[in-house]
């Protein structure tokens, strides 16, 4: 097979990184030096925000549902979601890939262009990496993002009593599309082109990247983003924040189709909608006199923000369902629960 | 077993990783925000160098024969060994782990305390990671280093025909303690205290951080560390730098017992110094007119500076046997040769 230097040029070149040149970005690039020296060199002027993810086959993603394309997309919107929970601009990644040996040099190149998508779409610049043989397909991404300082960007810990809780988009599509993808049961009951999007949720989910801009600039005081699902991702902001969440469950946006696909599971749309994470949404707190201009600042961005519910004094969450009752927040243990249904 | 959130959290304490806590790194700290949220925040004020890494067991160690504090130990060393290349200081890191079902909470903590003692010795922050489950034991490791411009860092393009060719340190001990690590026979030839240097030059190596940066301030034109091997590495800097390096192997500075190592596998010293690499010592193209300085500003950081070769008209690594003959500069692809002997 090609040897790692030969593949490692093929996938800078579809990676759209840059061999070393200085100044090879953008007009507005931070880059120095891109890929192929020790490391590479940035001058980042502000301040960064920096979140790394990893990615491993059979535990996060099977290629038997995933195509190495949508793996690709995913663990990169997966990393930049991190950026956008902060309200970051997009910079650059580096990209650490672990092959198997059933992976061949096509395969890998699709991959890359699942990354340089959504590189491309969101202006980051990939320029570093790794590249390594593996007993299983293994994808490693850092992402760094910039704001002008510090305090411009918007942590988990910020909630104060009073303050209202919004979400951006539509929740639930993502886990009803892991149900139409890993099961045959739940297709018959949606509509075709709902089941379509309801699995590109899934695949090829988008980071909020200009929402979260938006929504730091208008005044959000915390935000994260929902990958581990609602109830979970609530429960961070709520205990770092030292504040509890109320959670009006009816009020939560679900995506079309995500109600067919629970009737098929026998549960409801809501239970997805609340428990299945990664939506890759934002949750965010405001100030109640804030929420106008938010909500201008992020459907200029293409995206709905929701009301759902209000930091109240106490701690964690309180979902409740129309009728009163509360659900339990459920979430998301890499280590405990996290497997494919294979 | 302990779910992700608990064992972040011991993992945390033993990686002295500040969660969220601004302002809790040392005085000079530029680490605004540290792992516990969607993203680290620092405020890097100058040049950035930033390096990533991948180890994957049964590709790059295997636990048979590395303890696991090795493994965390040698994980960080040979992405900071990247900094030092650079001629960077070194800032903060990032740890993404991939746990199997066999690591248990002892094992895990042991990997990090190797991660911290590496990270505490060079006074690196760690202020982010990832943790998942794997079906084998994965560290991606990313570091970040900083200089007051991105003209302060050391390429490796920078070489100019009738520099001066140098080394830190000894080579060839990475290459000789794999024999000793892997084989029952070199053992009986080397002096006991020899060998355990040897095995911990292969297991523990340190990065040449503060010789890095000593040969960027004296006028190094270009820089590498020795990890595919001599003539590897060296390739690199010729190729980068529009050069040919010629190498006098017969000054190449060997660690002691490597001989010894050698003659027991049937080969030479200086096979196992140009080829073996995982060495992390620093090569360094320079003025010759700068020599006496860099090695005057290497010594103090506790290590010889050597001169092995001259960089010349031409291309390609050229390494001489003391006889007149040349050697192949062999080295090391990842995708291609690199196996443990199991």
């Amino acid at each position: 097979m090609t040897g790692e230097f030969e593949l490692i040029a093929k996938l800078r070149e579809r990676l759209g990184v840059a061999a070393g040149d200085p100044g090879s970005g953008s007009n507005a690039s931070r880059v120095a030096l891109g890929s192929g020296d020790d490391a590479a060199v940035t001058v980042p002027g502000g301040a960064t925000a920096t979140s790394v993810d990893l990615l491993i086959e059979g535990v996060h993603f099977r290629r038997a549902t995933a195509p190495l394309h949508a793996v690709g997309h995913k663990a990169l919107a997966a990393a930049l979601s991190d950026l956008a929970a902060m309200g970051a601009a997009p910079g650059e990644a580096y990209v650490q890939l672990g092959l198997p040996e059933d992976v061949d040099e096509a395969g890998s190149l699709e991959l890359a262009d699942g990354i340089a998508a959504v590189a491309s779409e969101h202006g980051v610049e990939v320029i570093g990496g790794d590249l390594s043989r593996a007993p299983t397909l293994i994808l490693a991404i850092t992402v760094v993002g910039h704001a002008g300082s510090a305090a411009d960007l918007v942590r988990r810990g910020g909630a104060r009593v009073g303050d209202v809780v919004c979400v951006t988009g539509e929740l639930g599509g993502a886990a009803a599309g892991l149900a139409l993808i890993e099961r045959a049961g739940p297709e018959a009951a949606v509509d075709p082109a709902q089941a379509d999007a309801l699995r590109r949720r899934q695949l090829e989910p988008q980071p909020r990247l200009e929402a979260g801009q938006a929504l730091a600039a208008t005044g959000a005081t915390a935000m994260i983003d929902l990958s581990d699902g609602l109830g979970a991702d609530a429960g961070h902001v709520a205990a770092a924040s030292g504040v509890g969440l109320e959670i009006a469950l009816a009020r939560v946006p679900v995506q079309a189709g995500v109600a067919e696909v629970a009737a098929a599971l026998e549960t409801d749309a809501i239970e997805l909608a609340a428990s299945g994470g990664e939506d890759y949404e934002l949750l965010a707190t405001l100030p109640p006199e804030r929420l106008e201009l938010a909500g201008e600042a992020v459907a200029a961005a293409g995206l709905a923000l929701t009301e759902i519910g209000r930091a109240v004094t106490g701690a964690g969450v309180v979902m409740r369902d129309p009728d009163g009752g509360t659900r339990k927040p459920s979430g998301f243990d890499q280590l405990r629960d996290h497997r494919p249904s294979s």
